[in-house]
């Protein structure tokens, strides 16, 4: 039997939000507290950068009502950072936690975060400092490996799914093209949520493209054209990451195109987030292939789509939870490291277990959207991902119409 | 005592969209269910356009769980227009009425649709033909004259409590400084919501800025930074329509200050829903106004304020329902005409009551925020409108911190 480990805790959140990252703080702290080795539960503020300014607030003894209320508030209370720590960046963070005792880390956030969770652990491991470390996944993006889905995910794709669903009924009221640009720069699998809203024929999003499919302006003009012209109207879903064959950003092709110019963040990235560059881009340029004055509109769906308070999936609020709690559970049951991921039952109703993977399983690489959810064409998505994500967005209103 | 006015009656949605523009629908269809003197009840679509092209839909005998499924679905289910009749215009509508012994016209809109109202009434009276129109008010502005509100706005406005409150919750999470633009060209009722969100000292929006007080880029630039140096963020909501001392737009000085086009509509205005033209420009302005890299961000909410499934208020929900059923009872009651508003019971529970006003007091001109309601420095909204607006959006959830 494994001896227990006695000595104090540091959780963080890292990266971009969601709407019930802090859920899995929120079970973290409640498993902690039934966790008599854990001495101190420490909340590191904004993440790794915290831990090392030691900036730290003491996390036990939060309950009952004042968890609940933390729990279901959006963004990330303990604060979060975009630092993506080096070696040495490591380093002055294991050397923060040998200076407090701390033998138990859980890190909550996406594969960035578990490639720093990694090398904190094999430093404490080169160092002979018995330290166990615990990646908690989060991430709108859905990104992660080995997991089925990420917690985040579901509730960014249910305000995905409802804003769509309002927007056909906007689109189909006052009619012309609407184009609405979603969060995600390599994978599509927010903007593959749009899909959820079609419940009748013809709803829309009548045309989907996310960044695993390369994206043509010319076949983009096509697909347009023949919705538009079947229907009077169409409504297009994208995500803000899509690019060509040779991976070339859209927004970067559309100001070379229209003669404007682009921003770019600190790695050379076009800013996409944040924004409406793309979609005004796109409206403009689709505007110069009609020679009807048409209506045309885009919207970026932005930072509401992890923020929005009150919408949450009923199902992505408990797994939230549950893998912050399974993190500790794991953690103090013996010399384990790792990340929780979430395999899907093979029952006809929607289930999920726990597991631990590795944390080189999970750090650094993400997940794509598979080629079998999309078309042919590259312009929308499969029928077959309906069975993949409703269950992780909840019910949805039943669309009435005349 | 009136005699009985036995003939068809049309109904006809126009305008924006909004959340709840169906229920009022749902409710000229039911109460036109109970009056005899209504013989058929033809839904026109896409508004006055419908009317003058004969394009009619049957909507006696919608009930049950059918209408209740109309009721809660957003847009406008009979379709919309953006037409502005003028006198030739209404006079085809009322031949197309008198062609087919139309008795009641219904009209759900805003002060454009309520003049067009007015001109087909002052026509039928000429012609001395009875005819009994109601104007059934709707806007997410809230800028109709003589009404204490407008259905659809407490729907609207909830979505942007709620978007402001995640909003902060993200904003305090990865610091920097967000622009939200919020629809409202004139009126800046919508954006004065965003005041909602704060719960606690320190929460945001920090700074609001309404189309009704003059908006200078200086004073803009010295209030982020008085902000952001004393939180290190700063949430900002402000209004599309933001203009100068000389009504000058914002979006129109900046694109000049930064040598940048600005694209026009039909008008001649400067296009600012459904695209981040002012937020994209005002982020890169303030941007180059510090020293120091900042993280800078700007989202246009655009069309889910107003389409958003499922975001809806309780109290615009049944408000709605109730002007389109006091429509119908009091145009069968008597030879009347005019428009539904609603006044405010002078009681401590929230409550209101319905009455008739001319067609003439709400037609054209709209109704600005008063500046009671914004502070002296004209760079945020007083907390005495949480008074008027918290009863129209109902209960928020309560904000979680440490």
């Amino acid at each position: 039997m494994t001896p227990l480990l006695k000595g104090n805790a540091v959780v963080g959140q890292s990266g971009g939000p969601t709407a019930v990252i802090n859920q899995s703080l929120a079970g973290v702290i409640e498993a902690a507290a039934d966790a008599p080795m854990i001495r101190r539960l420490l909340g590191a503020r904004h993440g790794v950068r915290g831990v090392i300014e030691g900036k730290f607030v003491d996390l036990k003894g939060i309950g009952g009502a004042r968890l609940e209320r933390l729990a279901a508030t959006p963004g990330s209370a303990l604060g979060s950072t975009r630092d993506k720590p080096d070696e040495a960046y490591c380093r002055k963070i294991f050397e923060a936690f040998a200076a407090r005792d701390v033998r138990y880390f859980f890190y909550i956030g996406g594969n960035d975060s578990a490639d720093t969770a990694r090398i904190v652990n094999e430093l404490a491991q080169r160092a002979g400092y018995e330290l166990r470390v615990f990646h908690i996944p989060k991430t709108i993006d859905n990104d992660l490996r080995v997991t089925d889905h990420c917690p985040g995910y579901g509730s960014a794709a249910r305000f995905v799914a409802l804003a769509m669903m309002g927007e056909d009924r906007d689109n189909a009221s006052l009619l012309g093209i609407k184009i609405s640009v979603i969060m995600g720069r390599h994978a599509g699998w927010l903007t593959a949520a749009s899909m959820l809203a079609r419940q009748n024929t013809d709803d829309g999003p009548h045309l989907i493209y996310v960044p695993e499919s390369p994206f043509s302006l010319t076949q983009f003009t096509r697909d347009v054209k023949e919705v538009y012209d079947r229907l009077g109207r169409c409504l297009i879903a994208l995500s803000e990451g899509i690019a060509d064959g040779h991976g070339k950003e859209i927004a970067v092709k559309l100001a070379l195109k229209l003669g404007k110019p682009v921003e770019r963040d600190e790695h050379g990235h076009p800013q996409l987030s944040g924004t409406g560059v793309l979609g005004d881009f796109l409206a403009e340029y689709i505007k110069g292939k009609f020679k009807e004055k048409i209506r045309i509109r885009a919207d970026t769906y932005g930072y509401l789509q992890r923020s929005f308070a009150g919408c949450v999936s009923p199902v992505d609020q408990a797994e939230a939870r549950r893998v912050g709690r399974t993190a500790v559970k794991y953690a103090v049951a013996g010399d384990f490291d790792g990340s929780v991921a979430l395999r899907r039952k093979k029952t006809s109703r929607y289930g999920v277990e726990c597991f631990r993977t590795k944390l080189t399983s999970v750090a650094r690489e993400t997940k794509d959207l598979p080629p079998k959810y999309i078309n042919r064409a590259g312009n929308n998505i499969s029928e077959s991902f309906r069975a993949y994500a409703a269950p992780l967005v909840g019910e949805l209103p039943r669309i009435g119409r005349i």
